[in-house]
């Protein structure tokens, strides 16, 4: 079965909408998912900006959240703008290395985006996160191994991954090594997947 | 009749896919284009970047690159990656203020897009931007008048108008003071022309 990578940052308000779209365009095309939580902190580092660039271009900021507001209600997305932003994603991200990418990954992952851009909850707490474990069928195990663990090596090991592919934002598609950025491409990826 | 306003930099590779691609869609759509030629670099350098963001972002450059060839063979576009990039777009935008809006305004737009994105010619030399009123049945008055100018006021009021809009890159598309960013969010912006 064709193939694609859906790598994004749990605190990436593009990926929420991607996560909350990407099952049914995928199952239509005929292409299996594999779902990438990683950090974009480092790689936002490493072109200088030490924060999100909501925060650092306050007039992008401002119409990123007019343009989100407006792309919710247009795709019927449940939304509420979060108190604070970025929400801290490193325990979130961690828990998810924990997980076996079966279907249990994508129903985390969903619950962690609708939990910071529905629910106005905060995904950086263990509670929150555990209660994301609950909603997707599993228990405490993968927070538990995030919260012992020293190095995060498994993450680390993802986000080198990210940037060999030259990933610099999200939500961002991988197909055959060819990189596609933002939900405006995801119908050019899903193409993509099955030209040879 | 419903209007949009479609603001941009000439040496936007995006905006050159919006230059070739708006007038069809607003046909359609029964809404009639402004096109406003204006300058993004001084914005750029109010959010701290001192070159165009495909220089100061490497991966995401050579991503931008990669996704206009895409595109560009998606829609039919012809396309020939400049060799010197940003061009300077300041001659070719102060002789667009001195050109009346009407028809021969987007055909001069669209000449002078075509000469940096599709023929490797330099639109900031004084020949190009003379061929290009040419191509667009106009004679060198405008050209002459930039040329003369000392300050440029025509231009920094338009500048300054992109500034209160809240514009941060190109295309820019503008519908009852609702901004909308990017290809991407044509079809909304049209769509929003003619709701009351």
């Amino acid at each position: 079965m064709a193939e694609l990578e859906f790598w994004f940052d749990f605190a990436s308000p593009y990926a929420y909408l991607a996560a909350e779209t990407i099952g049914p365009a995928a199952v239509e095309a005929g292409v299996a998912v594999r779902w990438k939580p990683f950090l974009l902190g480092p790689i936002f580092q490493e072109q200088g900006w030490r924060d999100s660039p909501f925060n650092l271009f306050p007039a992008k900021g401002r119409y990123f959240w007019r343009d989100l507001q407006r792309e919710t209600r247009r795709l019927g997305v449940p939304w509420q703008r979060p108190a604070r932003f970025p929400f801290n994603s490193v325990l979130a991200t961690k828990t998810a290395t924990w997980i076996e990418p079966d279907e249990r990954l994508p129903a985390y992952c969903q619950a962690l985006f609708r939990a910071g851009f529905a629910e106005r909850r905060d995904p950086a707490t263990p509670t929150v996160v555990s209660a994301c474990l609950r909603a997707a069928g599993l228990d405490d195990g993968p927070l538990e191994r995030a919260l012992a663990e020293d190095g995060g090596q498994r993450l680390r090991a993802d986000i080198n991954r990210a940037r060999e592919l030259d990933i610099f934002g999200a939500p961002s598609f991988v197909v055959k090594g060819e990189l596609y950025w933002g939900n405006e491409r995801l119908a050019a990826a899903l193409e993509r997947a099955w030209v040879d």
